[in-house]
C-alpha cells in the first residue's frame, strides 16, 4: 500500500466505449479502481473478453465477473434469439429490442452490494442519456433515485460509516464527447467492443445501432474508430 | 390457460418461514406465482431445498433458482467464514453481522428484471420490520423507495404497460402474527428453515438470533414448531 491510500471505487465495466471511458475517468480522479463485469448470458461473448482487456491495459486494482443468468428470464434480443435490428432507426420508434430488462438496475445492486462490503462509496457507470434516449434506466431521473435508494439500502450508509455516490459521468455527453474525452485519458479503443452482434472474431457488424452510433462518435470527434468493421 | 386468466406475480422464496407465508398470501389473493430464489452463495444450502419445497407444496407456475455469487464479494457470516453470533442480542448492538450486503436491493433487482419479462407488475417479498429492526433494507422507507425506483427503471413502467408494486404484506408482522397467518393460509411449516448455521442434515440450531425469534414466534401464537432442533 503507497503511504498515500487511494480511495476505492467499484465502477462497471462492460467492455463497450463507454464503460472504458468512465473507468480511465475514474482512475483519473485518483480513484482505486475495483472493475466489475456481469456475464448476463449475453450472446456478445466478445464484450466480456473486452471489459478484461480493458480492466488490464488501464489498471485496475481487481476485475471480478459474476455471472447472473439473466438469460433464463428471456425478454431481450441481447439474451435471446429475437433478431437484433440493423439499419437506422425510424423517429419515435421507442425503446429497442436490444433492451435488457432492469440491466442497469441489477448491475448497479451487484455494484451496491460490493461496494459495501468494500467500503467503497463511490460507484461509477457509464449511462448515457443522448444516444440511449430510449433506455428508462440511462436518465439522470434514475440514477438519483438510485443513489437516494442506496442511502436508504445499505447498513454503511445507515450506520453512517459513509455516502454512497452513482457517478455517471458520461450521462449528458455526445459520443463525440465521449471518444475526445477517452483520447485524452489515454484510452486504447481498440481494445473496446460496442457492436450488439459480432462475428464470431469479434469484428464488428457496423450496422447495429450501437455500431451506427460509435461510427458517427468518432466521425464528429474528427478520428476513426480502431476496431474491426466487417462493412 | 384457464377461462379466467390469473395476475402473475414475482415471489421471493428464500425457504424461510417470512418468504412461504408471503407465497401463501400472494396464492391466496389469486396471483398466479412465479416463484424466485437466490443461490447467493449461502452456507446453508439446507435453506435452497426448502425453497423447492414449499414451492411445490403451495402450487407455483414455476421456480427458477439464480446462481450469483456474492460470496465473492464477502462481507457477511452468511457467505463466509465470519462465526454465527448465538445467545441472545444486546440491545443496541446495531445490526448484526448475518447482515449480507444490500442483499434484498439485489433481489428485487432480479425479480425487477424477471417481472419486466414477465408482464408481471407485483412483486412480493417477505421482509419485516419487526423482528430484523437492524436490517435497513426491511424498512418501509426502503420498499417504498425501491417501488419508485422500479417505475423510473423499466421499459415497461415508462411505456405506460402497467406500474410496479412491491408488496411486502409481513413487513409490520409480529412472528407470531405471521405464524398464525400462516397456519390460517395452510402453510406446512415443517417444510421452511430459518436457522443462519444448520446442523449438516438440516436441524436447527435452536441459539442464532433467527431460531430465537422463529421459536418466540410459535411460543407467542400460542403453537409449537415442527421442524427439529439440535437442543
Amino acid at each position: 500500500m503507497s503511504s498515500k491510500a487511494k480511495k476505492p471505487a467499484v465502477v462497471l465495466l462492460s467492455g463497450g466505449l463507454d464503460s472504458a471511458v468512465t473507468l480511465a475517468e475514474a482512475l483519473d480522479l485518483g480513484y482505486e479502481a475495483h472493475a466489475l463485469s456481469m456475464d448476463y448470458g449475453q450472446r456478445n461473448r466478445h464484450e466480456l473478453n473486452c471489459a478484461a482487456r480493458v480492466a488490464k491495459s488501464l489498471g485496475v486494482k481487481q476485475h471480478v465477473v459474476l455471472k447472473v443468468d439473466l438469460a433464463s428470464f428471456g425478454g431481450s434480443a441481447l439474451t435471446s434469439d429475437i433478431a437484433v435490428p440493423k439499419g437506422e432507426k425510424k423517429a419515435g420508434e421507442g425503446i429497442p429490442v436490444t433492451y435488457v430488462p432492469a440491466r442497469n438496475t441489477v448491475l448497479l445492486s451487484l455494484a451496491l452490494a460490493w461496494g459495501e462490503a468494500l467500503g467503497a462509496f463511490d460507484i461509477f457507470i457509464g449511462a448515457n442519456a443522448v444516444d440511449y434516449s430510449g433506455y428508462p434506466d440511462c436518465r439522470s431521473e434514475y440514477i438519483m433515485a438510485y443513489e437516494k435508494l442506496a442511502n436508504l439500502a445499505t447498513k454503511a450508509a445507515v450506520e453512517g460509516d459513509g455516502v454512497f455516490s452513482i457517478n455517471a459521468p458520461l450521462i449528458k455527453l455526445s459520443k463525440a464527447r465521449i471518444v475526445r474525452h477517452g483520447f485524452r485519458l489515454g484510452v486504447d479503443f481498440s481494445l473496446t467492443s460496442s457492436c450488439y452482434d459480432p462475428a464470431p472474431d469479434g469484428a464488428a457488424c457496423g450496422e447495429c445501432d450501437s455500431c451506427r452510433i460509435r461510427l458517427k462518435g468518432f466521425k464528429d470527434a474528427g478520428s476513426s474508430d480502431p476496431i474491426r468493421y466487417l462493412t
